[in-house]
């Protein structure tokens, strides 16, 4: 097990109906030597990749991505969620259906931070069937940019969105891939990535 | 002027109704050298206070929290913004009203990652009415825990929450206190701090 699953391991909390509590560590309270610590594994990921900025989405994939940005020496651009807003032609928008709460919901980067010269990290903490991460890599593409990388702490390898993502040719790296989960012994199990 | 004020000055913009857009370095684009610099003075003016976690709000609070917390050594927690929830007893809540938009907030921090024990420093990048900076020490003084120290990026001077606050004696530190702006010519007027 790596750092990231052994501390989901000792400090993550497995609940009825595939959820996974890591509010302690990653999402609420936040554990910025564990942040530290996923900076240098994604920089040893897309070291190649020549990354200008890093892109994510408010709320919880903010703090994650400011300390990862350390490691890039790169600046952070978070994309905003929006209800219903007046757009002035000067956000590129995305929308995205939740598949879990069926609702739809646009998000928003204003066109002045994502050009056609960015080469751009998306990095988020969690990926299940991918909206988010479908919204953001919309946006990048409506300004031309490139997205060269994708880094996510923890993916629910049970739901598709990481399949997809991969499937479309992206370098998708998450540190922890949960392969399964049980509610009643809270046993995890991780894919092996070797 | 100090880094953060030639900043505002070099990349702020200033709209009518009092308006200070920093979003390409401050709360949508984040320049993480600048929040490096603002760790820095952070950690100086509260060297003393043996902070052991730092307190924000979602969202653009979070990114700034996470840098400063790197220059102390602590873990952030950020409260959530709630309209209406189902609280399960386990949630320290404020209601804060917005003296702008009028509207009534929710904000929350699971008990658990507020204890009697904690000495907090509050983190924001920007003070005016001071109604979300209140609605965290609510939460704070709720756990029993201590607010030792507020750190503000931007305080806008001519409204009234920095007031509020050090009248009530914290000690609150605003990297840059705008004390008055020109939507026509753009000047901005910082208070003196030294």
């Amino acid at each position: 097990m790596n750092f990231l699953e052994e501390r989901i391991v000792k400090d993550g909390v497995v609940k009825e109906g595939n959820v996974l509590k890591v509010d302690s560590f990653l999402n609420h309270q936040m554990d910025i030597k564990l942040f530290d610590q996923m900076g240098e594994a994604f920089k040893e990921k897309f070291r190649e990749k020549n990354i200008n900025k890093i892109l994510t989405i408010e709320a919880s994939g903010i703090g994650i991505a400011c300390i990862v940005a350390k490691h890039f020496d790169v600046p952070v651009v978070f994309a905003k969620k929006a209800k219903s807003i007046n757009l002035d032609g000067e956000m590129y928008t995305a929308e995205v259906e939740s598949f879990t709460h069926k609702t739809k919901n646009q998000i928003i980067v204003a066109k002045k931070f994502l050009t056609a010269e960015d080469r751009i990290l998306i990095i988020d903490d969690f990926l299940a069937n991918g909206c988010a991460l479908q919204g953001l890599i919309q946006l990048v593409q409506a300004a031309g940019a490139e997205v060269c990388g994708i880094g996510i702490a923890i993916e629910k390898g049970f739901q598709p969105g990481g399949q997809i993502i991969r499937n479309l040719g992206y370098q998708l790296e998450s540190l922890a891939i949960v392969e399964s989960m049980n509610g009643e012994t809270g046993e995890i199990v991780f894919r092996s990535q070797e």
